[in-house]
């Protein structure tokens, strides 16, 4: 199939100002964005982008999960449309870029077909995802797990919100349940533009992350039990510090996830003691493990690895430990002809670029298992994301949005 | 002096009543109490004290911090008064006894003389400290600390709660503000019966604990600074990670208290991460040590250590690290005749004993400052304090009692 020219680009201006156009939907409160998933910001922000497909000339379908798909049409009726896009929504204190990127940039791929007036063989979809984010209604990747077989829809819809709001009521409410069945569509391919969120494509001054793999992750939440005691009164032998332990075996994630270098990760973000009070020794900690590899087998190893050690930790101090697998997913392996069509297309623009591995769960983690997909990263500012500081420049937005539309393009077929 | 005979006992079971009608009064959600200092449950507690107190004869008195002084008469009219009491306030989800046996404890030897019609040549006062706790307003100890000259009664005025109440708002909303001028009152001696709130004195089998010291403590709060960043896409070597610097202070502190075996003790019981979910690396720990030891220097030499150590944890994880000292209160030393005094009476009694050192803070190790002063303590169930489920028997109450009647009776003579 032909490739685009090299001497095609996106109009970086065009979509830099649609990104910030849509960032005013749901403004945080310092300068990023709180539009969450299925919230009337949420809703606001679709109507907008619903608008824009109808500008381009795109045919709206929506599905049980409220995914919005924008189709141009291609020449060939028999052609599966390759799907380009990534999610809406936000963090409750995000950025404005985490997912606005790919589904904007996925519309300007579009918008710059259209103004160069290319057919392309196979029909081209503009995707916004329901839900990636996770963070309102658990578990992250909702409606793009549903669509590719990991989660049921029934159990989709009964997620709960904090305030015990149902993902399916609210999904109702905001008037964007769609009559489409979840996964029924079939794609030829599809391609995710998304910001690193990692500090690896700055500090090397890469322009593009080529991303052949995906992490897997294994969440486990650890829960230490000793005894609550007052801190003045108990003597040192006689203390079953829950907080100690958990300590020890903090530092006993960071020995296993440096065994495994340089892929493997590992820390705790979450960490809770109690009573958490200045005069009461810990007599519960609990606290989530991340681990994360792009190979199976070392997920696996980290995993036991914890278990046998957090346990020959707190049997020597009198403490109990309790793991419970609270979330996980498998290492993913992106489509082989779909990665090289992305370091192509940066090679023929004559961007800089490397082979990269998303630490960080995607849409496209779960598309790849039922359709051939890849993913393109560009750098943000410091590694900074899911944070209202989160950055990039107008030129990094555009040199991924010049690979994504080389990728798709071709991947789709000019037809001359 | 003049000491009581051996056989002479109070009376267990009236204590024991009074102590569980009190109970009565702001009770918990699992069977203790949730009496704070300067609720209306608190002002209910203080009318039944009252009640009590005039019943038996004396004579109240309040200052204007809310305490309460009721007096026996002495013999002698230049004769200063043996002061005996603790405090009817409770944790938010404190137990029944501890200060309460120490202010009911120090009621029964007042009936217990009236039943043997014994007269003394000391008056003796029952004094309930206002504000021991110092949950709802920080510091603990609030009262007898202006009594002592160790706050300032305007400060202790302008202390705030949770809801932005004030501490002198709050006592003459509830009816006890008094006129008595803080610390105007001069002390024979001063006794103050608690639980031993730790693990001790059950451990060993011992009836009475003969407090020799009351622990120094030194509060540091550390806030150890790194970088949020994604737990899934910041490569190891690229992390600054502030769980796990706090992590390895934490083992420090261990290894720093254990250096000074037997009696210092050290642990965190404050954790707090930010921002605390999953798949962030925390950017910011902030947590407080608690270091105690009845030897000033080596609470010297421990908050050095501490200092010195987390700095050097951070500087090689590229962290900053904070360190604020936010609390603290020098060992205490027992007056050696009000010691005796509680020695020789667990002898005369018959009662198992040992030296002890309070691990906690109590309105005595102010009122050392003032007067000579020492403390006797009884076990309590599993070291458990600040609990609802915190136990004590009857008989243990009573032993502590019998030995607070023969110390005060003996301090304040008996005139035959």
């Amino acid at each position: 199939m032909a490739a685009p020219g090299e001497n095609l680009r996106i109009n970086g201006d065009r979509l830099w100002e649609s990104i910030h156009e849509m960032a005013r939907i749901g403004p945080g409160v310092a300068g990023g964005n709180n539009r969450q998933t299925l919230t009337d910001e949420d809703a606001e922000g679709r109507a907008l982008f619903q608008k824009w497909c109808e500008s381009a000339g795109l045919e709206m379908g929506v599905d049980e999960m409220g995914t919005m798909f924008a189709t141009r049409k291609g020449e060939d009726a028999d052609a599966l449309p390759v799907y380009v896009g990534s999610h809406l929504d936000t963090q409750p204190t995000g950025g404005r870029y985490d997912g606005v990127l790919g589904v904007l940039g996925a519309l300007e791929v579009i918008r710059t077909l259209n103004d160069l007036d290319i057919k392309t063989k196979h029909p081209i979809v503009v995707t916004n995802w329901t839900n990636e984010e996770g963070t309102r209604f658990a578990p992250a990747m909702l409606a793009s797990g549903v669509f590719a077989g990991v989660h049921e829809l029934d159990w989709a819809n009964s997620r709960m919100d904090a305030k015990g709001l149902r993902f399916g009521d609210e999904l109702e409410r905001i008037g964007w349940k769609g009559p489409e069945t979840v996964g029924a569509r079939k794609m030829h391919a599809f391609f995710e533009l998304h910001i690193e969120q990692g500090p690896i494509l700055e500090s090397e001054h890469k322009d593009i992350g080529v991303v052949t793999h995906g992490q897997g992750l294994s969440w486990t939440q650890v829960t230490v039990t000793g005894k609550e005691s007052h801190t003045g009164s108990t003597p040192m032998p006689m203390r079953k510090n829950a907080g100690l332990g958990m300590a020890k075996i903090l530092q006993l994630v960071d020995e296993i996830a440096w065994s495994h270098k340089p892929n493997a990760v590992g820390a705790a973000g979450h960490i809770d003691v109690y009573p958490n009070s200045r005069n009461v020794i810990p007599g519960k900690a609990v606290f989530t493990v991340d681990f994360r590899s792009p190979d199976l087998a070392v997920i696996q190893d980290m995993e036991k690895r914890l278990a046998a050690g957090a346990k020959q930790i707190c049997d020597e101090m009198g403490l109990s430990v309790e793991l419970e697998k609270v979330g996980g997913f498998d290492p993913v392996t992106f489509d082989e002809g779909c990665v090289r069509a992305v370091r192509e297309a940066a090679e023929r623009l004559g961007y800089t670029h490397r082979n990269i591995i998303s630490g960080a769960g995607h849409d496209a983690c779960w598309i790849a298992r039922v359709a051939p997909t890849a993913m393109i990263m560009c750098p943000c500012v410091d590694g900074l994301s899911h944070n209202e500081a989160e950055e990039i420049s107008k030129e990094w937005a555009s040199a991924g949005a010049d690979v994504l539309f080389h990728a798709v393009v071709e991947t789709a077929g000019i037809v001359e």
